[in-house]
């Protein structure tokens, strides 16, 4: 069940990718700690269902579907560590302990329940390990896909307009990191691109720095420099000013839920890159799992419930600094701050959706006329209704 | 012709001036070092002409208004110690060493003028001293008078909310730092609020941090901190989720130039301010001293240069750490990065246009009912044709 690419997936340079198993041996999955990222590029083994979880916990990676693949793999750490006589108890309190690392985050607990539904069917332990095994490599495979059909649709918007400019370079704008170091591989936003680059379409990429956490800055700047794609790091208030000038051909971007009316939520600020582009008729398309449609929303401004986060992201600002990654403050000691994680994008904005079973308008008609809400259902990860997506997914 | 402001001026607290005489003997102006903002206080002296030429070049001070009267000082400076015998050449090679330290402020080599042209009409050195002194403070009351009277028309609109909201605390939104350290006293941008605060009017202010240089979420901050007003530092990307939302009941940002068209060029960033308030029916509004219109230009879109300033300052951020002022760097090392200074707000999208004379829509027959252009060029500042107005203005 494993795919050739899971067996190669060790050599980094090839393989683009958040998450990997080291081994033929199958005892250590490896992952990228982001934490040090642009600065340093530092590989953690994770052996343990214990290292899983407190990979998650403090960071060292995230990314909602990246968080639920490690999370798989932690379960399956979980059931080889299992002792044979309380095998049920113990997995079940090691997926409760992986919970418990991030509650808000519902890949981790979506993963976490399929893997115990999974090891349930079969009994003899070292069925259920090898189960346990499979169903994380599925996971994983099945982000690797879905993220690889969203560039397969996306990368048609930019080859034609490749061909409108005569080969001239595509100038894709982007905001916040919706690349392969949130998902596995290829990305959601970032896929088009990729696989643009891949077939030789000339483009480059303006990056949004993405004040207050940066992840445009040093993730999605990073991203693009490692496969050596011409790229150029500005600030959130420069997008308009760009598009003015006529120097953005098109806006790509993740979300974090859309709803089934076609509003998207997505990292705070992405809203006013909507405006500056509609403003100046460049199109403007988000890039998304069809997991993160959200069937029982219509009106995401209304109903999509947006996450406050710690004031400390905006006070201060993290940086390389004399060899050390460093804090430093912004604003004054007598000054406050506050920390909106997301925005919602009103469907009005949005010239259309790239999922993996096609482009669609922002809207329930054309959704619909791509997925029936029970055909996806059946995949979909589950929202919770009162607490918002975890804020760390894109 | 010594004002009573001037007379009291070196009392700090009081006056919330960036610039101020420090004793009646008059051989000390003092400053407010603002590189160190907001972490640390600092008053500088400057005592002599080169004193307040490395001043200007280290920016230990910025803003147009500021740096011509700092220059102003150093001009009378100049006049005490140029040699009796040489006094003109002197002065003039005062006037030069002055003009080269930021070649492209305007407002710099228009009150060196100014002073050459005012000490020339006398022919006692004496006397020249004393011109020299009147002429520097004439300047610094001219900008303190502008600032107050945009104020005062500014607060209305500030008084208007105030009372439709009966009572509640007016939310108004600003963009980088058009306060009193850019100018001498009030500010631009911020003259209103201080106006309605002092008059007892509830308000909050939302400050974008305005990236790259920081400005709002450093300078704005501190006015603000200072005065003891409500006030939020937010990211940039944040103003449009708070307009969707109903928080922001008005914008007031400054500008570096302004054509007779309506089009403002201010920081990066306030297009997509007013794409937003445009979306969300938020008034938006920009304040000026009418030398800052340029009667030259219609189009602000086309006609505006806009300056491409050093890529540092978007790839790093400046703050501080373990008592320190401390760069860090935020993008990796394979990356690079654009840094436009400003953008272009066309007139469509600018509720008014707050000047010393009144609030007029953002068109040439509004500002000509305020102003004849005429009546205005005896007082205004040149512009360059071909450079932008110096950067660091707001």
């Amino acid at each position: 069940m494993m795919s050739p690419d899971q067996r190669t997936m060790s050599a980094r340079p090839l393989a683009h990718r958040s998450i990997w198993v080291k081994e033929e041996r199958q005892t250590v999955v490896q992952i990228i700690d982001q934490r040090f990222l642009p600065h340093r590029f530092v590989v953690e083994d994770l052996k343990s269902v214990r290292d899983v979880a407190s990979a998650i916990r403090e960071m060292h990676l995230r990314g909602a579907p990246l968080i639920g693949v490690a999370a798989a793999f932690g379960m399956y750490f979980a059931a080889r560590q299992a002792r044979p006589k309380s095998w049920n108890e113990d997995v079940e309190r090691s997926g409760e302990k992986l919970r418990q690392t991030r509650p808000t985050a519902v890949n981790l607990a979506w993963a976490v329940d399929k893997q115990l539904r999974a090891t349930h069917k079969v009994q003899e332990v070292e069925k259920k390990i090898v189960t346990a095994f499979r169903t994380a490599c599925q996971i994983l495979d099945g982000e690797i896909n879905v993220c690889k059909k969203i560039g397969e649709h996306g990368f048609k918007l930019i080859e034609a307009i490749s061909r409108k400019k005569r080969g001239e370079p595509v100038n894709v704008l982007t905001h916040c990191n919706a690349g392969w170091l949130a998902c596995v591989e290829w990305g959601t936003a970032t896929s088009p691109i990729y696989q643009a680059f891949d077939k030789g379409i000339k483009l480059h990429v303006w990056v949004d720095e993405t004040r207050p956490r940066s992840q445009g800055a040093s993730l999605t700047a990073w991203e693009m420099a490692e496969r050596k794609i011409p790229h150029t790091v500005i600030v959130d208030g420069a997008s308009g000013h760009l598009m003015q000038k006529g120097l953005v051909d098109l806006v790509m971007v993740g979300t974090d839920r859309t709803t089934r009316g076609g509003d998207a939520a997505n990292k705070i600020g992405t809203y006013m890159v909507a405006l500056a582009a509609k403003d100046n008729k460049v199109p403007f398309y988000v890039a998304l799992p069809s997991s993160s449609i959200d069937w029982e929303m219509d009106d995401g401004l209304k109903q999509i419930p947006i996450e406050e986060r710690n004031p400390d992201e905006v006070t201060h600002v993290q940086g390389f600094c004399d060899g050390e990654i460093k804090k430093v403050r912004l604003i004054p000691e007598g000054s406050k701050a506050l920390n909106y994680a997301f925005d919602v994008t009103p469907r009005h904005l949005i010239t259309g959706l790239i999922t993996e079973r096609g482009i669609s308008p922002a809207s329930e008609e054309g959704l619909l006329q791509l997925f029936s809400p029970e055909d996806v259902n059946k995949h979909q990860i589950p929202f919770r209704s009162t607490a918002s997506h975890d804020s760390d997914d894109f």
